[in-house]
């Protein structure tokens, strides 16, 4: 074991910073998207980068995939086939398929090299990749939502990096067309929607070209996430005009197990913080 | 205007730090006590550090402030006596002359240099430091407490920094019979507790404390602090055996301006997310 050291993760748009205290790299490859890099933490186990950005702790990642899996999964009334876009690192896929009623969900990320390391370094998030209902490609999500035929999906999940760089197709009106168009009537679109302290412009232009699309109901919903910038992050639901009443019952009631997700914490962020409201109704 | 250059507080217990992008020093005075360090920010206004621990910053710290003070005084019928032990920052007494009912609201902190650099660098949380109500004594918080005539005091809330160095005195059994005794039999004590995910044993030892004290009813409300480790931070409610049933109506038609509290923010808080639920059951 080397001696500690610390390693900060820099975020230009919010002028803040996140670090952990490290005791080694395990693994850096170059894949030909990005830069990932895994290194081993005193107290977070073990550490994802890409681009230099924090992606994944072994110890705080629940946040994140409970938070972009299961409102939008227990909003649909019975959300059969699920697709997400991103997602290498398989922990979204392991919770939507928690849900029996899933009876298909694809990954697609473009970058095989994040689910390689996934698997070797969180092996824990890749524990249901060889489920019969999991589809994994490596392949352009963009492409793949373009290519998605009509009307066919319950659920499209973006799970993605920031908007920089390989994910930045991911935040305009171009892809949430092809979403909209692959969306059943009923379906839900579920995108991360970065910090709400810092970032709310960003939500609030997504929520924009998501509008443009042809979404017309929304929904952010604030969780904590130390491990991205500000320790406070989003993901944002839309809709095709339906609201966001989810299946309290079933949630409360689900047969799977959840550190942070629970019906009455779903019921909870739902309720916008005084400024963020203010800000998103402008 | 300097090159901004980064500035992280590395914090130990949680193997985790967080920072800002600062352009310079403005201020540093090594009081009796401890060492204040005041910068400028890019993204954050100014932000204050006490030995090396990011305090407050002029964006964020609206967070700790309302959620430190609004919950325990529309959880308490009608406060009229506020003592705040620690808060020399001042955030906290602006929060409590917010309530029309509050009469007198002394805080005592023991350092004096962190009232007046907040004064100079942060003015907005010192606009009600000349209130006829507020008394700002700098003298050590914990006689203060133990001097207390019993019976006397509505809400004790303890706004202190992290429990090493001279706030280690605020989190045990002594000071907390001290707060016991001062508090009318409807009173209510509450205190920052630190982080829900990374010090979760740090607010179970501390709520322990507070039952030896003689505290039977306790609250731990979490929210989000992005300045402070993993962003995401708590305050604990004790009662001497009441619950905290609040006055909802009241917090949804305060006559004041509130940027994260709200009364349904409020009701939220009180959901725990499972993880953290089990671990303060325990």
């Amino acid at each position: 074991m080397s001696a500690p050291t610390w390693l900060h993760e820099t975020f230009d748009p919010t002028g803040s910073s996140i670090g952990f205290r490290v005791t080694k790299k395990l693994d850096e490859v170059q894949s030909p998207f990005q830069k990932i890099e895994i290194y081993e933490s005193t107290d977070w186990g073990n550490v994802m980068l890409i681009d230099g950005a924090m992606m994944v702790t072994t110890r705080d990642n629940f946040f994140y995939h409970e938070m972009v899996s299961h409102p939008a999964l227990f909003t649909h009334a019975a959300p059969k086939r699920v697709v997400i876009i991103g997602g290498g690192d398989c922990g979204t896929l392991r919770e939507v398929l928690k849900h029996p009623g899933v009876e298909s969900a694809v990954q697609c990320d473009i970058d095989e090299q994040v689910t390689r390391m996934s698997e070797k370094y969180f092996p824990e998030l890749c524990a249901s990749n060889g489920d019969p209902r999991a589809q994994l490609l490596f392949d352009d999500g963009i492409a793949y939502m373009r290519d998605c035929a009509p009307g066919s999906v319950d659920v499209v999940i973006v799970d993605s990096t920031d908007p920089v760089g390989p994910a930045e197709g991911l935040f305009n009106k171009a892809f949430f067309d092809s979403c909209f168009r692959a969306l059943k009537d009923d379906g839900i679109l579920v995108q991360q929607s970065e910090s709400p302290l810092a970032l709310l412009d960003l939500i609030r232009e997504m929520r924009a070209e998501m509008g443009k699309a042809g979404f017309t109901t929304f929904q952010t919903l604030p969780f904590p996430q130390p491990c991205y910038p500000t320790g406070w992050w989003s993901v944002t639901l839309a809709r095709k005009g339906q609201g966001f009443d989810f299946r309290q019952a079933d949630a409360a009631a689900k047969g799977f197990e959840t550190a942070y997700y629970s019906a009455e914490i779903h019921k909870a962020a739902q309720v916008l913080p005084p400024f963020v409201a203010k800000a998103l109704e402008a």
